[in-house]
């Protein structure tokens, strides 16, 4: 039962803008592409647009804090907290950290929060909040608070 | 009848680069975001993933050349020509040209071709190649040869 | 002296993902184009890249909520309140809403929050950041409090 | 010395677009990143923006040809085939096939061809064509024709 999960991944060159540095909105596709192997991790098929089986995960809030830059070849960790489990909705946390030969620097880059709710399709194809499926919040376990306030 | 058209756009910042120039990738968005405000220039709901009655452009095959960089605060005319209509396809080609007080100059920065093949949705959900609607053949016309071959 | 400026966006196809909707982190990319066309219109040129006079405006903190979808070719409007105007940073809450033949609807589709500081080129080339230029300053006026509590 | 090298990557829930496939632009983004590693892999710092020591690789023509969508957590190899290097230029041919258990299937489902110009900066700070460095060169070796004629 995970209660944190992490990734590495290499900032690209389409990623920089030309301030040199790693653009702040790409954080968020981090965030969301260390969120996809967290489900993979937890081999659900917890993401589907199937008619009929609908479960998806859309935003309803995120944030980033940036404490210092990211440039093109950092090879930097993703590290995926759960800070807390609602009956809809998830909250994680993210945190960036520069890697040094596989080893994740003690310092933060950037810490981003983000709210997930769980939702199936209504009647009219709308999307409407649902409880999370019991198989997925077997899954899930929030971390020690202490981890996610650094 | 149109057999062109024309978007102007700014560079923005998260279109550059560490190298202080537009990343190559986005012309493309910019060529589809010429092709999207011509189809609703010509006001027919020609793309829809309606069950029943899907209508998708796909693209089979896209291309560009570039001449020129394009920076920040860059006052761009994108220019659609149409290069040849086929049954279930079309070839449009994109110029890029830089503006100076919203006039277009000569000189094309750069240059694409896209091919978008017309689709639908077949028995089982795949899209399958289709001939192109009539009402949509009939608003285009193909633009002269010497137009897009700068 | 402005504390509002708004502009109206189209929500392109290469902005939405399988589920039909605009992609969350868009919103991010829509903030930033608002807040270069408002230095545009305050004809500005307040970033700058150039060797010896570098100014610049990174994020320290960004935040999104999210009420509502968008969807492909919903005409959108941003717009930009100053919210608060520190010696160092700004902070801008920006407003997404619909539009209807031009006039945006009431309702906030998207609400964001981002905090820029403002930086130069230290010795070493590290950016640091700087008391905001005065005639920076003396362009941006805080506006009415209830205008971004929405 | 290598004439092809490859990557596995896997599709994020934000390069898919509303089709429920990944967007054709992605791909680009996909030929720079396999491009970077091979570049790492050559353990050669051939890129840098530290004045008085540029050396830049700007695409002069990119093209790319789509077989079949890619979707959402599809696993993915992209092969880099070197096709041709001239006294300024490469020009690299990127193969992507879907994968098996870890294992690259044999239908290519795109396919781009990439020209990239060795760069420097002149006098002025513009970016101009310069040889391929020696070392550099001493690297690449053409791939057999038949390996990118698929």
């Amino acid at each position: 039962m995970p209660s944190e999960f992490s990734i590495i991944r290499t900032v690209e060159f389409s990623e920089t803008d030309m301030a040199g540095i790693m653009h702040f909105a790409n954080f968020f596709y981090w965030m969301e592409a260390c969120e996809a192997a967290f489900y993979r991790s937890l081999k659900l098929p917890i993401i589907s647009f199937v008619p009929g089986n609908v479960v998806g995960w859309p935003r309803a809030a995120v944030s980033c804090e940036y404490k210092a830059p990211l440039r093109f070849n950092d090879v930097v960790q993703v590290k995926l907290l759960i800070k807390e489990v609602r009956n809809k909705a998830v909250i994680f946390v993210f945190q960036f950290r520069k890697t040094s030969e596989g080893i994740a620097l003690p310092a933060i880059v950037a810490q981003g929060e983000v709210v997930v709710v769980c939702v199936t399709a209504g009647a009219d194809g709308v999307m409407v909040a649902q409880p999370i499926p019991a198989e997925v919040r077997a899954m899930l376990q929030v971390a020690s608070p202490e981890n996610h306030t650094g």
